[in-house]
């Protein structure tokens, strides 16, 4: 991509309201556009990166061991499946809406829709257990949100539900679960900074699981064990002094603010009852469903990200999620810097190294470079009259302070090796 | 994908209120479900289908000559923004919300976000043309949806915006994007029966482009030209009695049936006055930018693509959007056959092609046969006995008489090459 044609602006400064480093650093950089209080637009920077994040969830759903089959489910739910839950009454961020003489509202979590349609599916035990995820517009009327992406009122939401004869199999697959959301956020690039974390369980289990990201900006409060890293949410804290992860036993704990990027949780029957969601065992007998729901927020995880990968220029993308693997940059604006660019530019694209191109003319090259670093792509690769003599170019990693000299006929087998 | 594992249901019977072809087809053979009316979750095979339409608009709308830039825009609008347009009050299928003392629309196209957001990016004449597009989800409170996903209340949509200094500028990239259109619907399987179709243009121009895909279940009538292969939608055919398309001016018109599968407009100055959308001409005077509008609503384009291609018997998917690639279909269950089609489902995925394997062990031949015809995947490969015994597999294309017989050595590379 030409940066002369990229639809963004970067800005020196932004409004003092502006608390979450994430939220600074999204404006400031292009990455994402607010259009009002917890309502944003992803510009082309942004949705570059939500998109990776994206592609890096659906394949852990889809493949082993998860074995997802994705759907995709409406904004817009009846009335009367929330009232059969009980939710449309106590789920305190429903936004309602009425049409004619119809009432919906637009759906902050899918247990109401997919409980009765797996309810059409399954009959027998043979037909258990199964795994359905869709990534989707979620909503929630939220009261507070001055964290910029972090928190809003409209948001992507990746939400597995799986579906089992038996209580020992829902153990099984939610452990799963919870290995493969730490590879996820591994792949993301916060997997140092992402605890798991005992929450609350509801009636059917004694603790849920929060994953959650350490960080200043993070409206939770977590407790991590120096014993053996878990960590407790506030609430389990203090029904605990000693730490509740059989058989750790520790009393030492470390408080930290974190962001919560992800929740598993063992919903048992609660919803297959309403719904008449049942399934014939092999004795003949009917039983409800046993169910489990898993949730990751994709602009909150995004925002996380940032968190925690940045320095005092801006953001510091990891390799998997970054919009661009490769920012290239002329400093000079003679025929022959140009020539080279440009065929570098050529070069890079043919061998399907994702480059921004900085082609413009009427910038610096200290605007350039603050501008490099704002937006904070991985390869920096710098050419020059200085490197040009040398058939070479600069490469500097991004939050690394060397600056290695590359010939120009390696670059491309460089980027596959290094950028990924 | 194992058939034994999918969620999926076929229905031999489907209620009578159900009308349209496509409607039908996609309900019996568990692609959709109806949550309510005009709202429907899009099963694993459906969203298959979906994703492969989603990715073909994708290619064209980012690539050349479109050079889209991809975004993401909310659904949650103000209504403020609305109301700057007059639409609040005069468009007439727009759900509204209110929640607190702010009010909303869930937004029906996005002109109303994307002409304030282009303004704090756009200056002079250098900051254009751009061209910015999404792929999100839209809502229209529609009066009647009986026609499935042809015409849903929430429903994906890819919704491109051109912004120009010039009007000549627009009209050669809206040429473009007709052609890139016309580009679309064949890559789909529906070139042939989609027509380029003039309509009302507004204020702006005298005419815009609807494409028209024929078939019985569509709610619209157009008027083919016999000589130029342009039609005309109703109201132009009462103002016109010769072709509208200079220089053809023929008489000759054949009437049809259709559905609309995607519109191009040019929108001029309409919504870049009222949010003030202008930038600095080369002489100084500061102008209003000029746009253009291109929607294509992705359900729709699969319903039509359904209502194209089908027979008495189900669904003949076009290959380019076929939810798998091959339907590879054991029809003994001894032990001989059974190995013998695992094998084959290895091999294939290892070489990428997509199948849906019928591992079910309590159906019948002609169970498999009638659900694989019902489904519509491109080829169904055979494994039997009478096959087994000639180190072969038959081959059938769907829609197809003939069957082949190929060597189970030689069938990744018979698919590879046939299959796409």
């Amino acid at each position: 991509m030409r940066q002369s044609k990229l639809f963004y602006k970067t800005e020196k400064e932004i409004s003092k309201d502006v608390e979450a480093v994430s939220h600074k650093l999204l404006l400031r950089a292009g990455f994402v556009d607010q259009l009002m209080a917890g309502v944003y637009t992803f510009l082309p920077l942004g949705f570059r990166v939500l998109k990776k994040i994206e592609n890096i969830i659906r394949k852990n759903m889809a493949e082993s061991p998860l074995d997802g089959q994705e759907i995709l489910m409406p904004c817009l739910n009846p009335k009367e499946n929330w009232q059969k839950t009980g939710r449309w009454d106590n789920f305190d961020v429903l936004f309602k809406l009425k049409a004619g003489d119809k009432e919906y509202t637009l759906a902050p979590t899918h247990e109401e829709v997919i409980s009765p349609l797996a309810r059409r599916f399954v009959f027998s035990y043979k037909d258990l257990p199964f795994y359905l995820f869709q990534i989707q517009t979620k909503f929630r009327n939220e009261a507070r949100v001055k964290s910029g992406i972090l928190r809003t009122r409209e948001f992507l939401m990746k939400d597995l539900y799986s579906f089992h004869a038996e209580e020992g199999d829902l153990d099984d697959y939610y452990l799963k679960v919870a290995n493969v959301y730490l590879r996820i956020y591994s792949e993301c690039g916060i997997g140092k900074e992402t605890y798991q974390t005992l929450a609350s369980g509801g009636t059917f289990s004694k603790y849920s699981h929060e994953f959650q990201t350490v960080t200043e900006s993070g409206e939770d409060v977590i407790h991590i064990c120096e014993e053996c890293g878990i960590a407790v949410n506030d609430d389990i804290k203090k029904e605990n002094n000693v730490c509740p992860n059989f058989p750790c036993r520790s009393e030492k704990f470390r408080k930290a603010k974190a962001v919560e990027v992800g929740n598993i949780f063992k919903l048992g029957t609660k919803y297959s009852l309403p719904f008449g969601l049942k399934f014939r065992a092999k004795d003949g007998i009917e039983h409800p469903v046993i169910m489990g729901c898993y949730g990751i927020g994709l602009g909150r995880l995004m925002g996380a990200v940032v968190e925690v990968n940045n320095d005092e220029k801006g953001i510091i993308w990891p390799k998997n999620v970054a919009p661009f693997q490769a920012h290239l940059i002329p400093i000079e604006n003679n025929q022959k810097i140009i020539k080279t660019a440009e065929k570098l530019y050529q070069i890079l694209q043919k061998e399907k190294i994702e480059v921004l191109y900085d082609d413009r003319k009427d910038k610096t090259a200290g605007e350039k470079f603050a501008e490099a670093d704002l937006i904070g792509i991985p390869y920096r690769i710098v050419v020059s009259d200085k490197t040009a003599a040398k058939n070479s170019v600069e490469i500097k990693e991004r939050g690394k302070k060397e600056i290695k000299l590359v010939k120009i006929s390696s670059l491309p087998s460089f980027l596959k090796k290094n950028a990924k």
